[in-house]
C-alpha cells in the first residue's frame, strides 16, 4: 500500500491524498460503504461503482466468518472474487460486532470467546485467527482485533481493555508478518487506537500504535455513545500523535458533519452504516439538510428526490413516489434511499477533497455544516 | 387499443400478436410484471426496462387506492407519471384482493364492503367506483370489477358468483362509456370470464363476456386450488368462444409450463407474482430446470447463475454468491432473483413468439415444458 498527500489545508489539519492497493487507487478523504455479508444492502455491485462511486467497501470479518464461512471464501478466491467486486475492500477486524454480543462473550488473555448470533455455536478470536480469515477474505486493508472499549467505561476498565488491545495488536502484527497472501496481491494490517474518553490513555494509546509502522493506522472506540465534541476532542488528540504521512481511518462514524469535522481535524477514511440504515428508515441527506421522507409535507412534492444528487435515483424518482415506497414499506423504497444517501455521502468527501486542494476547505466546511444542520 | 396477430401456429391455438396502446407496443404473447404497489419488488424501473424488457407492468386497483390513494395518483397525473414508468400499465380491478379479505368484506348487489388490510377502515368498491379509480391511476387496460370465485364453489355459489360478475360488468362497461380518461390518452375496458370449474357455467360466461365486445377479454377464478389439467380443460373450453381477433388474458397464471400451455390454448397475456416471490425464497426459473439455491450443493458453485440469461445478474454473480445472499437474508439476493426470474419470464415468452413465427411452436413447446419440470 502507498500513501502519497497531494496537499495539506492550510487552516486546518485537512488533507487531500492517495491510497494505491492492489486493487485501485482511494482518493482520500474517503467514505466506505459498509457491506457487513458481502453485500452493500440492497445495492448491486455496479450501482456501487457506477452510481455511488465507492472507492473501497468494508466487509465485516464476524459476519462472513459466520456466513458464508472461511471454506466459501477460500474456494472463491477471496471476496473480491466472491461478489464480483474488483475495487479494494477494508474488513473490520470483528472486535465490534463481537463485544456487541455483550452476554454470549467472554474476553480473555487469548482471545475473546463468543456465540454465533445465528445458530448459537461458540467460536473463539484470537488476534491470529482473526488475520487468518482475513488473509482468506483477502481484503486489501485488514484491522487488528481490538476491545471496542464500551462508553461510559471507569478508568480502570478503560486502561485494562486498551492494554489488552495493544497486547493482542502486537501478536496480530507477529502473525500478519509469518504469513502470506492467498491470491498473490498485497494486504496491509491496521492498528486500532482505544482509551475511551480519558486523555491520557488516548495518548498512550496513539503513541503506542504510532510506534508500530504499520502502513495506516485507526481509531476506535468513538461514537459509541459519547457526547459529539468529546468525540472531536478525542480524535484531535489522537490525530496529533498518529504519523501524519499515513491514513488514518476513524472507524464507524458518522453523521455527514461528524466526516467534515473528522477531515477538518485530519481523518482521511470512514465508514458508517447510517446511509443504508436511515434510508430504510426514510431519511435523506442533501446539501440543504434533512429529509424525514414519511413527513406528510411530502406526500404530494412530485419533485425530484434531490436535483443536486448525483445518482439516477435523485432524477429518476420524485419526493412523494420515495415517501409512498417507504410507508408502504416496499423493498425499492430502501434501495432508493441507500443509493441516494451513499452517492451523497461520496459526494461529500469528493468535494471535501477538491476543497482541501483549492484551499478554500475550511470555510467551505463551515457552511456546509450549517446546512447541513437544517431539517427540510 | 389496437390488436394484430401477426401469426396462428398450425398445431396449437398458439399465436403471435401486437397489441397497440397510448404508451407503446406490447408483442404478444406476454407476461406482465406485477407491480403491486406501484413498484415491481426490490426491482428499479430502468432495470425492468432495460434487463427484463418488461413491455407491460401490472398494478393493483386495490393496492394503490389504499396506498398512496387516488388523491395523490390524480394531482401525479396518474401511476406512469408517479412511478416513472412510460410503458403500458394494465390494472387489475381489486376483485380478487378484495375477495382474499374473506373475513372483513361482504358482498351485496351494489358492489363489496371491506376493511382495509392496513388500517382496518371500511370502503365500498362498486364497479363503478372501480372504474373512477382505474381513470384516477390512468392505466391503459382498466379490469372491471368481478368475484373471483373461490375454488371449490358449490354449483349454485358458482352459478349466482358468475352472474354477478355479469350484472357488474353491464354497469362497469356504462361507467366505462359514459366516463373519460382525464390524461389525455385512451384506456381500455377488460372484462373476466368466472364460472369456476363448471363447463356448462364456463361457456355461458364466455358467451357473455365475448358479446360485450370490448378491446380485449380475460379468464378469472383460474390457478385458485383447482387441478392443473382442470384449468386447462376451463381456458381451452373459454378461448375457443372468445373472440379470435382480441387479445385474451389470463389472470395471475402461473409457472412457466403454465404460460406455455396457455399460449398452446390461445392465451396472449399472462401475468404472476411467482417470478419475484418465488424468487425471494430462492427458487430460479431456467431453461434447463429449476433451481433451490438454498440447497447446499450450490454452496460452493461459483459458475454463473445461468450462463444462458439474459440479464446482468445471470453472469455478474455467481449461484454460491447469491446463495449465500439468500440464506443471510441480504436484500440483494431478493432483488438478484427477481430480476433473474422475471427477465426469464420475459425471454421465454419472447422465444415462444418467434417459434410461432417460424412455426416450430408446437414441438419446441413439448421440448421446453420437459425440460422446465426438471430439478437441478
Amino acid at each position: 500500500m502507498k500513501f502519497t498527500i497531494n496537499k495539506f489545508d492550510d487552516k486546518s489539519n485537512a488533507r487531500a491524498g492517495v491510497i494505491e492497493t492492489a486493487h485501485g487507487k482511494i482518493e482520500t478523504p474517503i467514505f466506505m460503504p459498509v457491506g457487513t455479508v458481502g453485500s452493500v444492502k440492497g445495492i448491486h455491485q455496479h450501482e456501487l461503482a457506477d452510481d455511488i462511486k465507492a472507492q473501497i467497501i468494508l466487509g465485516n470479518t464476524y459476519h462472513l466468518y459466520l456466513r458464508p464461512g472461511t471454506e466459501v471464501l477460500h474456494e472463491a478466491g477471496g471476496l473480491h472474487k466472491f461478489m464480483n467486486w474488483d475495487k479494494p475492500i477494508l474488513t473490520d477486524s470483528g472486535g465490534y460486532q463481537v463485544f456487541s454480543l455483550a452476554e454470549t462473550r467472554k474476553i480473555t488473555e487469548e482471545g475473546v470467546k463468543f456465540q454465533s448470533h445465528i445458530d448459537g455455536s461458540k467460536h473463539l478470536f484470537t488476534p491470529e485467527k482473526v488475520v487468518d480469515i482475513e488473509r482468506i477474505i483477502g481484503s486489501d486493508i485488514m484491522m487488528a482485533l481490538d476491545e471496542c472499549t464500551p462508553y461510559p467505561a471507569d478508568y480502570e476498565y478503560a486502561k485494562n481493555s486498551m492494554e489488552l488491545t495493544h497486547r493482542w495488536l502486537k501478536r496480530g502484527i507477529a502473525h500478519f508478518k509469518n504469513t502470506q497472501s492467498l491470491y498473490g496481491f498485497d494486504q496491509t494490517y491496521f492498528p486500532i487506537v482505544q482509551g475511551s474518553t480519558y486523555n491520557d490513555l488516548r495518548e498512550q494509546s496513539a503513541e503506542f500504535i504510532a510506534k508500530q509502522e504499520c502502513e495506516g493506522n485507526a481509531i476506535g472506540g468513538l461514537s459509541v455513545g459519547e457526547p459529539t465534541e468529546v468525540m472531536y476532542e478525542m480524535l484531535d488528540k489522537v490525530n496529533a500523535i498518529l504519523p501524519k504521512d499515513k491514513p488514518r481511518y476513524l472507524m464507524g462514524v458518522g453523521t455527514p458533519e461528524n466526516i467534515l469535522e473528522g477531515i477538518a481535524l485530519g481523518t482521511d477514511m470512514f465508514d458508517c452504516v447510517m446511509p443504508t440504515r436511515n434510508g430504510r428508515h426514510g431519511l435523506l441527506f442533501t446539501q440543504n439538510g434533512t429529509i424525514n421522507i414519511k413527513n406528510k409535507k411530502w406526500e404530494k412534492d412530485f419533485s425530484p428526490i434531490d436535483p443536486q444528487g448525483t445518482s439516477f435515483v435523485d432524477t429518476k424518482y420524485s419526493k412523494a413516489y420515495l415517501r409512498h415506497l417507504i410507508k408502504a414499506d416496499e423493498r425499492l423504497g430502501a434501495q432508493i434511499a441507500g443509493i441516494h444517501n451513499l452517492a451523497f455521502y461520496l459526494d461529500l468527501v469528493k468535494q471535501a477533497r477538491q476543497h482541501i486542494i483549492d484551499g478554500d476547505f475550511a470555510s467551505w466546511k463551515n457552511q456546509m455544516v450549517q446546512k447541513l444542520r437544517n431539517r427540510l
